[in-house]
C-alpha cells in the first residue's frame, strides 16, 4: 500500500475483467456489532461508538481515522458500520459512510434504507460527510445524520473534503433527511489528530503531482 | 428486487456483521473489455461504447441505463468499466461510475488512478455523474470526465441526481480535473427514453413514502 516510491508499495498487475468489487472489513471488526448486547439509545452513545471505531482503526493501523454506522433510529440497532478502507483495499469509494451503508443495505437486500416497510434508519459519522459520501446520503435512504468532527477538522490535517453545496445541511433538510452537527466534536477530532501525529497517509488524489 | 409489494421482491434477513460489500458485474459483461482488440482512440468512440454498455444493461435487464469506463487516456486501455447495478446487487452505491472507478482500482491495485507513475486516466460516462459520484471524482485520481447525457436528462426520467455545487465543472477544474460534456448526447438520453418506456424502477429513496 501507498504510493511508488514509499516502501510497502505493491503495484499489482491490471486483472482484467475481475468483474467485482470487494470491500472487506478488518478482522478486528467482524462480528462487534452482533455482539453488542445493550442497543445504543442515544445519539451520545452511538457516536461514541463510531468515534470508537475511528480509534481503533488506528490502533489497528488498517486505515484512516474516520468511522461510521447505520443505526434503526429507535430500537438503535446497528444494520451496518464501517472504517475508512481506502488503502487496504485499494479503493478510494471505501470511505467508512459508504461501507456502513453498503453492509446495512446487503445485509437487509435493501437498496433503500427508506422504502416501505422499513424502520427509520440514521448514518451515525465521526466526522461530517466528505462530498462522496454526502451525495451517497439521499440514494440509501437514511433519515437523519449525526456528525462528530466537522469537515474543516478534516481539512486542517490535510484532507480535501470535496466541493460541497454551501448550504448542505439545508440541502439534506429540503430531502426530508434532518442533520445533527458537532456531536461529541472535540473527541472525534482528537482521533483526526492522533492520525496527524502518527504521519498517517493523506490519501487525496495525486493528479500527476 | 424492487421494492416492497413489486413482485419479485425478496427481503433477506440482516446478516449480522457479513464483513463485506460485495458488487458484481453481470454476467455478459464478464472479460468485455479484455477482448477489445483495437483501442479506442477518440472520446467519440469511448462515448460509444459506454452507451452501448447502458444499452445492454436495458437489454439484459441488469440494471439502470447508465454506462461509464475508465479509460488510459494516451493508450485508449479500459482500466475498469461498469453499469447500473443499484437493484441487483442492494446497494445503492452501485452506479456506473462507482463500478468503473472501483473496478479501475482494484485491478490496479491504486486507489489513486493519479498517483505517480500512473498513465493519465479518464471518466466517460454516458450521463454526467450525480452527487456522489461527482464526489467521487476527485478522490479516484482521473483527470478528465467525458459526459454523454445531461444531469437534467436524467432528472427528465424521475432520478433525484441530487444537490451539486452550482458550477460543478469550474469546482472540478479547480482541481485540476478536466470535463467535456454533450459528447452523443443524444445517444445517451435515448436509452434513459427508452429505460422510461420499459417502465424501469426509479431507484431514489422512498424516505418512507
Amino acid at each position: 500500500m501507498g504510493i511508488r516510491g514509499i516502501p510497502g508499495e505493491r503495484i499489482r498487475p491490471v486483472r482484467m475483467a475481475s468483474g467485482e468489487i470487494v470491500l472487506r472489513l478488518p478482522e478486528w471488526m467482524r462480528g462487534m456489532w452482533s455482539d453488542l448486547d445493550v442497543p445504543l439509545d442515544t445519539v451520545e452513545e452511538r457516536m461514541r461508538f463510531v468515534i470508537g471505531l475511528a480509534r481503533k482503526n488506528l490502533d489497528h493501523k488498517t486505515g484512516g481515522p474516520f468511522g461510521a454506522a447505520v443505526f434503526e433510529i429507535e430500537s438503535g440497532r446497528i444494520l451496518g458500520a464501517g472504517v475508512n478502507l481506502v488503502e487496504a483495499s485499494h479503493c478510494s469509494i471505501a470511505h467508512a459512510e459508504m461501507m456502513a451503508i453498503g453492509l446495512a443495505q446487503q445485509a437487509t437486500g435493501r437498496y433503500d434504507l427508506g422504502g416501505h416497510g422499513m424502520p427509520a434508519a440514521e448514518l451515525v459519522t465521526s466526522t461530517e460527510p466528505c462530498a462522496m459520501c454526502l451525495g451517497a446520503i439521499p440514494w440509501s435512504g437514511v433519515r437523519r445524520v449525526i456528525c462528530g468532527a466537522r469537515g474543516e477538522d478534516a481539512c486542517a490535517i490535510g484532507f480535501d473534503e470535496g466541493a460541497k453545496p454551501v448550504d448542505w445541511t439545508e440541502a439534506l433538510r429540503q430531502r426530508g433527511i434532518d442533520v445533527v452537527l458537532d456531536v461529541r466534536r472535540e473527541e472525534a477530532r482528537a482521533v483526526l489528530q492522533q492520525y496527524e501525529r502518527m504521519g498517517g497517509a493523506i490519501y487525496n488524489a495525486g493528479q500527476g503531482r
